[in-house]
């Protein structure tokens, strides 16, 4: 990669996220020459990628750099000679989103994007999708890495790894987020904390936290049990019991609270549905702002107001993990890799999300070996319950599909699974094609 | 053991279903040469010991066999030189089964006397006890072979064989009952019919159904979804979803009803506790005139009734476990031993339950190797919840044993599992001296 | 399996061999009822499998039941709706066996027709043909079982397992040979003695020995060690060192000497060399005395001589193997069986020799788990050589093919393994269409 | 770690290595605020001791920093509150290695200092002296680092992890020089050339080579093979073959001439002991050559003739090292550490070297996973020698260490083994109280 000139295609350039995106590679022009960003969206997404596009050249103008913005719907053009392809896209946008957290909750079922039946209904209609750009980087820009940001990121990343020869990475805000909940903690800086991460997408613990190299996994457990923190946008910010905290002795992510606090958490989803609207309702009405304000031709940087829509550290996360492997850094970024022995308590070929030495060769995670039981049993099941949503998801099996809600923790029984399913299945017909 | 005159000691004699074992040494006389059988039980469960055993030497006189049959209340004397020692005692006897049951469901949580809180606060007033034994053992009978029928059998065999140098071997008459269901069905002698295990205890999987050797899971599965049988006494007879058996392609226990049909076991739970009573309470009654049966002086056999109590086969897995054990034969049993990489799902020092070769030294599983996804996530969370479950029991660690509850798959929250262990802690006060 | 008329095919039925293994199928007529037994021979075995052929006819005639014996070069022909294809075919005959042998002693290896240079040499002539007739069995036989006996029987098992769909299980007569010489020792019949073996084919040690169910590891040991006992015909007796032994602690098999006694192996191999001959050129004489015997025209039953050559138990292991699968016995045969975490110490996909459960669906080896570090680096080192030796052998690949002889623990170096390897596929050339 | 002013102990401080390592400490010490080394002897290495320790004293105070050196006999007071320990001793000095060389050498083996027969007696001399030091760095500095570069380097490291409770990283030289060797070759600044290392300690292999993150290894491989290179001072340099480079696909690290050119290198010794002498004889007259250059009270630097003794780079990897670890670096070295599931193909709590992260909490591998077959046998049968190899030295068990040397791929019979273990026990009699 001693080429001076980088092609960035942006697959989902329309989203509402994208100029996250390109601010972050204004900031790092100097060690990141790119040339050409090229935004890619579906006809259907013609009028965001149009709105979201025009800011996107205004903020690369006024930096005054030599970046080309590049709006497109076609995917090939985008993907041809690329040297990154980041995805971001959403299949069947916000409105099948409201509608993934509407059906579990119907049957009283913890709603969620990513989580529980959810993120399998999005899995579902994302799979094919994703293929077929997979399809497309194998036949146009072989040596591309994929950067996925589409969620469910550990699931789609596992199905790329799986069933491409396509070099991919997936990638989360929420370990990034981690550590800056911590450093606001501890009031410090965040590149002097570190974590251990160990874990699935959606589903990683902090096993340790450092100051300065310093294990304060301890000492910060006793502070800060019970404060109300660590939370994201989109995740209501129930704390957490101090005794079921120092029970842990870790750190658990956000949305660890759809396990650990499942039934608070279903209550607080019905009342919100019942009130303000689920939360893709909430982000529909945020969105329809920010494009509200993307199309204001003065605009010409990042709008505050983004914060609000749940994806900070998003640019942070991406941009310095094509440096990373760009500029050969050898740092270590919290990605989603084949777990390869890892997590000595995983299959080898499934993902995981874990800390990871990143260079031009990719991600070499950093050994862990056997987790402790309390982490175990849940970190397992959840990705049986993964491993058997992206073979449903490929082959279009519904006994597999049946399965994988079944066995998915947060599902009581095989029959809700079923209702769930077949609920899933009638309402995103034409996204499913492999179902038919 | 090329002795002639064996000594089996039972630990918990006096239990309801000693008649049961007393008829297995009976009918398998001539290959099982044992002389003395030692029915031994604590001072509170004296009057049904002499109850049971007046009824047992009964038996012995009636079949003109030279068994003595002895009662005592020094479990010293009943270990000592015994070459069996079979323990099927229970700690705090039905009342503490009542109050397993009744907590949970107080927080709408499954309340079972093995699968989950319920078998949670039967193995912490077991553990215990269960070490005092195996001291014993050690000490008196270091060549003795314990079988294990006390409940929740493989967290208590794992308990011995990770923390004792006893000889065991665990038992349940699951696995036995569902090769006799698949014979009802297929209207054959159950010696024709064979199963492939795998799981834990009440947590196993009939992986393949063979008669006379062929396959005919398959077969089997067509005709059977939705039969409403392959159940036990112990727990309600709802039919399984046809669908759902045909996508899972194997035989669950009864037992695992709890996880698969959660929703309406509970409701059903609920529904018995408001009217007939919990399970244990049922029991209570049965137990009151099986008792009032067996001081009959003019009984002198088996009772039917017993039957209903719930542990059919009780002794065809015992006795035969024990005389394949004496007699070096090489059959096949299910049992509860240390996994050892025998299902390279779960960790080496885990107790599975499985088939497995008996002989003279004990029994040695078939190899299993991976696990199909969809059996093994469900297995994996059991499993850490049963470790930690042990650890918790044998240290009285309130924050593991937090962690215990927290993660099993029938507890919603750490919210509710916190609840739950406080009552359960609260209300078994004298049995847990490890907490103190 | 319920059909009543079985059909054999034996792929190399002009083996000398063969009048030992229409013994057995006459022997068992009762519980296993052949009706047909093709013996298949190519070309330029026509006069042996004639001569063999008749004395077959004579021996079933003169037994006076109804297998009719079938003579054909047609390799379709004897596979088509086979149940069972016996392999006990060698390609190129006992001359390239001497050539094996011969490589090898040039350059100060052991030469040998399995271990070692001549083990590969085999192997790859073996590959190519092997594959082929699986190709035929997954044709016209599917269903059959295929028991294979052709030497390197581990490697090539593990070719087919490996490259076909053909259900395979491969024998070899040194395990049962090693119960005998125990059996022997000890002055009891030999089904008194069990043994459990671990590791590879010809590479299998005894790492527990029971009498009547006792072990009597260390008690034979004691007495055992220094011993001139448990060797075959084919290799020398040197006695092994009581101190070694006692420190290996269990039985090694005839074919260790190769490993553990190397410098005096070879020795004496390079003795014979100069003086009898190799041990192919004895073979090769005594063959040509066994046919002489076997043109005999009153000749009806299994001569006496044959046991010279080797091949005792023959027909214990293979008769007994295919009336187990037929009857479903669940008893236990040492056979050549995929991996699959029996040893957890090598990959799951290998061929392994243990002690397995034999029924109507094959071969279910008993767990072993971790093996004692002394016998695992051996054991673990020559598989690795016949990973490579299969991959090299199927893919014609010379790189491959130099790292599997340089890694082979009784090749000094790599230098030499060149040499030798050169010298296999120069005089070897007609046999090996897969290195063109 | 935030104190300012360490304290280094040098055990085995009268080395002839001595002044690398106080060049390394002077280099860095910006970076590393040493204030006190104890160079630290037993008493008959004091004339030495007085002798490098001189020539420290100079070489610090030419520098003009605050480093104050201290020579002792009193290994506790060298320990006491050390913040790093570092071990170069040598039990029985170079006449015992010159033994060491000589006994296998008599019996047509490998005579070598580390690898082989000669590695067993070094280890079996130095287990018992190291677990000395490691009760005195528990009781008198048990937040110390241990940083080993007594040989065998590997299996010390592995007994320290095994049976202490020492804080303790493996290092060699031989890795190191590796890099370098392969930047000379390519005529490029070492920085720029990474490689991953996967491996024992002297049987490391390079699996890919990377200029500037490019993968080169198979350009590289095509240029280099048969080039007289990328070999040690230690070892002869014989050339490589190419196809066998070339087979191998990686490179091989100097040791492993001795395991892939046996015959050869066994010649070469044998010569060279009959002419100039063995390499510990040629070592020792080095030694008394650099002692006397030491003696001069003008010699202020590290003097060029030391590169002759073979330990260039030593400074390099130990004082790098130790700055990485202070100041929480997280850069890349290869060290020896315990494996836990780094290598999926060795047990957990074995020692391997490999490439890790290094900060304040110590060396994190990067994961492995399995390695190719052709790397894997070898490295399992030489890691199940230094299992034994460990467990013969802590315990002084006859047998085990019996078993050690037979399986070790470099003695070719029991016999052999047993003869060389004879007089490795006899001719070490003094320095193995372990044995008696």
């Amino acid at each position: 990669m001693s080429k001076k000139d980088l092609k960035i295609a942006v697959i989902g350039g329309g989203s509402s996220y994208t100029p996250e995106l390109i601010e972050g590679f204004i900031k790092r022009y100097e060690e990141l020459p790119v040339r050409d960003i090229y935004l890619m969206d579906i006809e259907e997404g013609k009028e965001k990628l149009e709105i979201v596009g025009g800011l996107a050249k205004r903020m690369v103008e006024k930096a005054g750099i030599g970046i080309n913005i590049h709006l497109t719907l076609d995917r090939r053009e985008a993907i041809k000679d690329a040297d990154f392809v980041v995805t971001q896209f959403r299949v069947g946008g916000i409105d099948a989103r409201i509608r993934d957290e509407k059906i579990p909750l119907k049957y009283d079922v913890i709603g969620q994007e990513t989580t529980g039946p959810g993120g399998f209904a999005k899995a579902q209609r994302t799979i094919p999708v994703i293929l077929d750009i997979c399809r497309d980087i194998e036949e146009l820009a072989p040596n591309a890495w994929l950067i996925n940001f589409t969620n469910p990121s550990g699931v789609i990343t596992e199905t790329v790894l799986k069933h491409t020869n396509v070099k991919a990475i997936g990638l989360c805000n929420v370990p990034i987020g981690m550590v800056y909940g911590i450093a606001e903690i501890l009031g410090v800086d965040p590149k002097r904390v570190n974590i251990d991460f160990a874990g699935l997408n959606h589903l990683v613990w902090g096993t340790h936290i450092y100051l300065d190299g310093e294990d304060v996994t301890e000492k910060l457990i006793d502070s800060f049990a019970g404060a109300k923190s660590l939370s994201m946008k989109n995740i209501p910010e129930f704390p957490w019991d101090p005794e079921f905290i120092k029970s842990l002795g870790m750190y658990p992510c956000p949305y660890h609270r759809y396990y650990y606090l499942t039934d608070k958490m279903l209550d607080e989803q019905k009342k919100e549905a019942a009130t303000v609207g689920t939360r893709g309702e909430v982000v529909k009405k945020v969105e329809q702002e920010l494009f509200e304000l993307y199309k204001d031709p003065n605009l010409n940087i990042k709008p505050p107001q983004l914060e609000k829509r749940g994806g900070a550290h998003y640019s942070d996360a991406a941009c310095s993990l094509i440096s990373s492997i760009y500029n050969d850094k050898k740092d270590i970024h919290v990605v989603n890799v084949r777990n390869n022995g890892t997590i000595a308590d995983l299959p080898d070929d499934v993902v995981i999300e874990t800390n990871a030495i990143i260079d031009r060769n990719g991600a070499h995670p950093i050994n862990i070996g056997h987790v402790p039981a309390k982490i175990r049993g849940l970190m397992q099941a959840v990705k049986a319950y993964e491993e058997l949503t992206i073979e449903a998801g490929v082959k279009g099996n519904y006994y597999t599909a049946l399965q994988a809600l079944t066995i998915h923790p947060l599902v009581p029984s095989a029959t809700v699974a079923k209702k769930i399913l077949d609920d899933i299945l009638e309402q995103n017909k034409e996204y499913l094609p492999q179902y038919k």
